[in-house]
């Protein structure tokens, strides 16, 4: 990747301290919106709990082709998580050989079937923030929170899924939707009502394989740059911010154009 | 907890056993909805991916009183799972000391802000989910998946917060509110317009720290049945067998009187 150097990097600030500048920015509006607690929030320093975990570079198409099949074993979520955490056992050791990768099945559908965030995005918010850490462990740690958020982003408004695997066990091309969400029960019905394929189906399933490899991808593509302190946070959504309320960003699909105003704050923020 | 003995009690058959053949009865609709994958799936065995993980009873107001302390530290989701983690990691040690709880802060605002699931839903599925076990796990940990699915509706069906806290941080009278939904936006929403206080209010935050709290405390409960063999499932949401479609249960609030129908599978599950 090549990008123009900054005014920071040419005044001898590195990148990666003006990234994790903007991402702190980014995480302090969050606190400021959500807990109100910036600067007094610490982690407690458990035995895995020092961050960042140590991470080696990854390659993307080699991770997307384990969560493709780990789907097939564990489902959506517990499939990203484990095409990471699986390579980083064998690469690195510790604290990835404590984690319990397979805990997380039950991030399938949208959390045991309910629908609610997809199980990919929910697996690769978990690997972002177990490897960088939570943006209360220091400024070291922010783009944990940040390559989440983006990956919510980058589903809502891309055509998924963009990985086709090696060997599919679906060999018919699968139709690609933009889901304007990250939750499980829109991404999946919006597929559904364009490909006219049912949940139970074959097509279904080896689409939303697909998804979870194709977040894979990006999700080792985003902890590879953010390793080489090169990681740019993308995320334009700050919904407390914007609207006063957290939010996915298609209001007008379930609001119409009705959408309601949320309280409003009677004095700034302390 | 008085129940009437079933038949299968009468006829010998231990009433753990009995749910268990529940848990999984429901958890294999599940498997054949989203993955068609019965018998096949097994966990890896990793160094602590073998479930259930060793539990004792805690006691549910020592556990919504450290959700409720812990919001204020590290927000909805992690201060649900430190509130049981941290008591775990005393009372029995391993695997918990190599859990990192603090890493899900990330699960605040419904995932960074984004008003997915509600942190404490998610909070309370990954303990239940790595106490118990996933389904793939085997018949022991059927309950995993089964308790975190039983929150959801829960939490969607009750007037929360429940629990009052011995000294809350904001002393006046918190209003209930039934979300109807998991999703922290519909949940905070319907908060907000019913109180009137925007989200960055203290009213709203001690709000969610004692939602937090009441989803500690029924975990506790839920998980002490458990320990005891005396859980019952009581989920009746099924949405892919209904519906055809992972989904929360407050259709019409946003498709109105117009629910799409999902495609429908052509031939019967083999």
């Amino acid at each position: 990747m090549k990008k123009e150097r900054s005014i920071s990097d040419r005044q001898g600030v590195s990148r990666r301290q003006v990234l994790i500048g903007a991402g702190a920015l980014a995480a302090s509006t969050a606190i400021m919106q959500l807990g109100g607690l910036v600067g007094s929030a610490r982690a407690t320093g458990g035995k895995t709990e020092k961050w960042p975990w140590p991470y080696v570079k990854l390659d993307p198409a080699t991770t997307a082709e384990l969560a493709y099949k780990e789907w097939y074993r564990v489902f959506c979520g517990a499939a990203v998580i484990n095409s990471v955490v699986s390579q980083l056992r064998e690469k690195v050791g510790e604290p990835y050989n404590s984690f319990p990768s397979d805990a997380f099945v039950f991030l399938e559908g949208g959390i045991a079937g309910w629908g609610t965030i997809c199980g990919s995005n929910a697996g690769a918010n978990i690997v972002s923030n177990l490897i960088i850490g939570p943006r209360i462990a220091g400024p070291e740690c922010e783009h944990g929170q940040v390559i989440g958020a983006d990956m919510l982003q980058w589903y809502s408004k891309n055509k998924l899924p963009v990985f086709v695997p090696k060997t599919p066990k679906q060999p018919t091309a699968i139709v690609q939707t933009v889901s304007e969400s990250p939750l499980c029960h829109i991404s999946v019905g919006k597929w559904m009502a364009a490909s006219g394929y049912p949940l139970g189906s074959p097509e279904r399933k080896d689409r939303c394989a697909r998804v979870a490899a194709s977040v894979a991808y990006k999700l080792v593509e985003d902890l590879n740059a953010w390793k080489d302190g090169d990681y740019e946070p993308k995320s334009e959504w700050q919904p407390g911010k914007e609207f006063g309320i957290t939010a996915q960003p298609n209001c007008t699909e379930c609001h119409g154009s009705d959408v309601p105003s949320a309280p409003k704050a009677k004095v700034a923020e302390k």
